[in-house]
């Protein structure tokens, strides 16, 4: 709080300029190689985190904040139960028996380069997908998984972080929608809120990218290659994360989700239609950051025929004159008569200076400068 | 109207050409993150405009005029309700109960940078698209929100224009059809306008490309690659809002919509080929600026070609000649006989004239110039 | 036919060349804007023409030409009423009601800029596409529209050319085909002359390509990128008016229009493969020409390689051999010894033809010449 | 048999260099403008050749050989008409009518352009294809149409040639299933022979690609732009032969034909798989053609870059020094001291010397040789 | 074991730049042109290798292995057929005959360049696809065909190697779930482990991407196009034999396959997931690979115009500076006064040095170094 706004968003940027190659960093799949399929293996590396589970359940009058322990669900209130830090592999998997949640999701929710996506099962929804951090560019993306069942939902962080906390806030507000629907409705909050950062990374990177096309446009030496094709990349991993995620709003949003109420589908369909605002917004860019490549390269050119035009001018002004002179720097017993009189040393550097001035002019009627 | 024509349309290019990336700067999605869905928050940055509202309601025998309030809709007879200025946001959340529209929708007429789509829901359609100013580029996109239910027709505009002063004057014709059909032949005359803005705009962009194409082919010198991508770029905006105008025109005059009649139906396919058409004459004029740009970069190839072949015509010109002159200056006690010849230094400058128009004729041959 | 066909040819050539961009010209919209769909308005820009009207009504027994008038259609007779040129807006819009056609129809038959289209209405069909002048390039794309109905075709043109003539001479053969069957058949008939200019004109783009194919290959020297750019226009925009002509015919050989008969429909999709092939042979060119700019571009810096590399054999032989020469063009009062001995001059002069033959040989070696 | 195998495959190499662009030469579209669909025209420009008729009729038990006329088609025996040559427009109308094959079928048969298409009719199925000559590259493309009855197979060929050689040696081979089986499987062995020569086609192509890859890596200086366009040309080409293929496949191996049975569809899936290998295969090509030219053209930027340091090089060492002893050739009066010192001269070549080691040295730590 | 992990990768790594397009040598179609469908010949080059026959037969209480002949496969137990090494046409020919493998698959299993296809009979399914080894690149990838009936799985594969090995762990676990379920999840097993190498081998080719990355960015001269074309291709090879991969799983996992039990569906599923997970890495490294080539060929044109500058610079100081040295090397007899002061070599000397100077601030001003 004590740095300034605008100081921080240029920290944020240059950050995001170096670091975005790593924050792509990703879990080697040689570490699963010939296990059987279900087996639980966390693969993140993230620094050493314990497993933290705080559990909230309310209802339309009363809400209870726990930690640790995990209460049960019973009808008519709405259980969340919120897991951070995959470390304490066996504490999940107690967890996902309690829940009857699959094997095969569970290794998918500690297998943290999961490719994002919705699945259904008999009695619950399973969502996996990628959680940014636009104000931290150097963080990793993190993988968030959510289970939801008819009257509760688990929720797995890969770090303790307050990524979830308006959600928090607005469920203790007795008034709030959210305390008087159920746990779709909750489902929609949290994902809003991580699309919510995705639009926001767009945004910084539509920034970037106006930014980079001024540049380009007025000072191309101040930039390079590089630069252009790192924004370009990151232009092209936000779409990468983005792209599943319509599959993903297209279910919730579809109407044949028998645990998803006509209520929570209307606002599942409006985050829906930011997706694909954020898909198409993405899609401009990356075809924008295109252009601006050809652009650049155009200046190296330009730049290129400026340096060969001022070294040809330099040329044949002086190549020329420089044969002359030479011409009467030969040692002949005779030479012409105007090496003998007294003007003739200043008549040839007369004639140079006329012709000089001639190839001058010659240049500047073909616009060479 | 002091101003020709001519004059006028040649300020508007100049505008377009500077403004087109300033024209679409849009809001930031931060003002927004971790608000609950439907929370209404204006966040165009349009000059302070008050909310003005104005209403007219008619059938085939009588119409009326009503500023600042609005009249009950009644059977038979539509009404129209206009909205311009979006600052009010109670004004616009008592309209918003008034007339039953979601609150979801609400948000969606004051979030001005909504993708454009059409949407439906029990008793009403809502659309969604952006404004076009063709005549005045420098000005940003508008975003125009139209509710139209059984017998009438909101539309919501952030700035207060003549736009839909065609339809207003139609309107007033009792001999129009207009007033003899409901509230979704209004809709689309509305629309339809809007439309008319694109293919407008499109026809500039196309005029703005032919020029840029002459100047290509004919004067490369007088461009740089910087304009040749602002144009791709307006085209590729301009396509960007265009896009979802299919879908919009696609399910308009798909038939399967109750609120619109056969009578209407028929009238929203023919705007729905002028969509197609743009989408096509855009795609078309998206892949000319591409060619166009491989064009002009190859242009800079040829000059730079040029350049150095008359570089090098005069390097190979004089750099041996001046050898020959320069093996005379050596100071040899003992120098060839030719030395001391009273011809011998116009020998040796025959040789010099010989040998350059030997090679002159040689480069001609090699048609390097 | 005083000029032979070789002769023509050429000079259709020529035209292409120039004149292509000239040729898609096209109305503004405008006009339009603001006007009521279904207004009537001509904006094509073809040289003042007067609406003229030609009639045939033919059976199996009898053929009548009728010019001015309309005869009525009665059963087992079909008529074909031809309308050439477009300005008289009234009698359109006469023969419209008499026939009973859609106001939004003549509004595109006039509209002479619209996308090539089938639409079917009850009781006929309006179909709307591209007429080619394959063998005079300068002449103007022009819009050909079709209305068939039960035993009625009547088709509108533009101009008052001769593009029908062979379908008018097939019909007064009474062993026609055409005589025998009805309407439909009559429709493609007339069709089928259309495709067959898109396929010539399809011809003359690849006989272009191949001819610049050759030049880009042989002597890249004798063509420019602009050259190249226009050809890739021309092909661009025949694929821009072709690609339509694909949902139109798979609508008439679709088996879904009841005008159609079976007869008819097996003529239509034999049009449609042609069609189909067109659209590929396009594709195929496209790609084609994109290549060739490759070609060429690599064609100019193959030059600009040679280019230097005279550049740089010149200056590295000549170079050095000056630098030795000004050595011995020092004034010192003591210099070395072969300065004084008659052979000085010549073994220099030898030493500096050896270092040139070296560096020649150097050269060679390095495949540089 | 007298030349060996790997010799006739470099001279087949060549050709396929050389005379790709002619083999494609195909009929001109004026030929048939206008004419009444179902003219049968033969447009085809390979040598005079007679129309040959050649018939195999057989079943399990009998087998014969008939030529220049056709035996009855009996129940149970299946029958082979194999045309080859199309100038003669008559015979192939005659047989057209006894087999009872619709005109404009005959039309697509003499029109030797078509596009590769199946089509089914009442009765029987219509196939047209092209047919390759890997071993020939010069020979144009030949078209081969084929007509499959219930019990009878008609082939047409624009060239007497033994392509269909091993068929015909199988079927006299009591033991070969194609004995025992119909019309289908007949059909089945010609398609996919002629498919095994796009096989061969591709591979000799992906030969061509490898090898042009070796070159353009480790020796560019042997290889020009237009030879790699021509062989994406070459690929390009086979691909737009080839993408047509899938569609006659899918429909013959999809399970909705009634003149082909269950046995013959598995025998067609199989060819089907073939025909997927090959569209991927020559995808995969084009893209690798398209790398390379990238790679080609960044040799010649890179050959461009040696040859600019070489010459800046030369240019940079001796330039200063020339400058030098320029100054020491100066006819001034007074000069400094060392002139006049016995090791003045040395003295000035030392420095030379030591400035162009230096200079040497300098352009060693840039990595410029 | 005695080497480290380290340097072993590094070696997989260099031996992967290298001899990844031989890896990819496939047999030639010419070796099958004109034989029977279902004809038995083995086209691999793999060094020659017996066949082997291993087979496992199991229930959930015992498993028994047996080299070289096949036990019976009975009710309630599962029957694994592993054969290695297809030199041996007979005994897979006799093999197909007694598990009645259709001679079409046979034929597939032994031409060893097969599309990756699932197909399915009556009675089993057939699936073929491609084996990668990513720790040894050099090693040519191999093809694996699976045939999987009601209790038998039979697997080809063209070497003798230990891919299976974990498998055969996992079955000699008698608490395995393998041992529990049926000859489908056995199926799964074996594509599991394939699917993982492709992983695998994915990351490697990301690492190589990365590495690449960072060089070209760092330090391009250190790398050449040639290399990049090479991990583009290698991309390229990876996601062509990955493509079909999608429609094996797609059907495995669909649920319309009556041989896959529900719980070895959801298991497909599964690996379906991974599979898409991979064709989306591979298409967003083929997209950076792209953009790297650009990057490359910028910084050659970087380079070039960081050339061009040192040499003009150079050419411009001393030109001009050689020509006025020149000019006093004239042998007139009346020269300026200043050759004849003193001081006068040193004042032009002393010119000499400030115009440089000069010269050299301008450049620095114009920022060229």
């Amino acid at each position: 709080m004590t740095k300034g706004r605008k100081e921080q968003q240029q920290e944020t940027k240059t950050e995001r300029k170096q670091a975005s190659t790593q924050a792509f960093k990703r879990p080697r799949h040689t570490q699963k190689v010939g296990l059987v399929p279900g087996s639980l293996v966390y693969v993140g590396d993230t620094p050493s985190q314990t497993t933290k589970i705080h559990s909230i359940i309310y209802d339309t009058v009363t809400i209870e904040e726990v930690d640790s322990s995990i209460p049960d669900a019973t009808e008519g209130r709405t259980l969340w139960v919120g897991i951070s830090g995959l470390k304490d592999v066996d504490a999940i998997a107690r967890l996902g028996q309690r829940f009857n949640i699959s094997p095969l999701f569970l290794e998918d929710i500690l297998y943290t380069d999961q490719r994002p996506k919705a699945d259904r099962t008999e009695g619950y929804l399973f969502i996996t997908l990628r959680l940014n951090h636009p104000e931290a560019p150097r963080m990793p993306e993190e993988q968030i998984s959510l289970v939801m069942g008819k009257n509760f939902l688990i929720s797995f962080q890969e770090q303790d972080s307050d990524v979830f906390d308006p959600v928090v806030k607005r469920l203790h507000n007795a008034e709030s929608k959210l305390r008087k629907l159920g746990a779709d409705v909750l489902l929609h909050a949290l994902l809003d809120l991580i699309v919510d950062r995705y639009l926001v990374l767009a945004d910084h990177l539509e920034d970037d990218t106006d930014e980079m096309e001024e540049l380009v446009v007025n000072d191309p030496d101040s930039i390079n290659a590089s630069e252009i094709h790192r924004n370009k990349r990151n232009i092209q991993d936000l779409r990468r994360s983005t792209l599943p995620l319509r599959d993903i709003f297209s279910l919730l949003s579809g109407g044949s989700e028998p645990l998803i109420s006509t209520t929570a589908r209307v606002y599942f369909k409006d985050t829906y239609d930011h997706v694909l605002w954020l898909v198409e917004a993405l899609d401009n860019l990356r075809e924008t950051m295109q252009g601006l490549m050809e652009v650049y390269l155009s200046s190296l050119d330009t730049r290129m025929n400026h340096i060969m035009q001022v070294l040809t001018i330099i040329s044949t002004v002086f190549i020329p004159l420089t044969f002359i002179t030479s011409l009467y720097g030969m040692n002949f017993q005779y030479l012409p008569p105007e090496t003998l009189k007294p003007w003739g040393f200043y008549g040839i550097l007369g004639i140079c200076v006329v012709l000089s001035v001639v190839m001058a002019w010659w240049f500047k009627r073909k616009k060479w400068w």
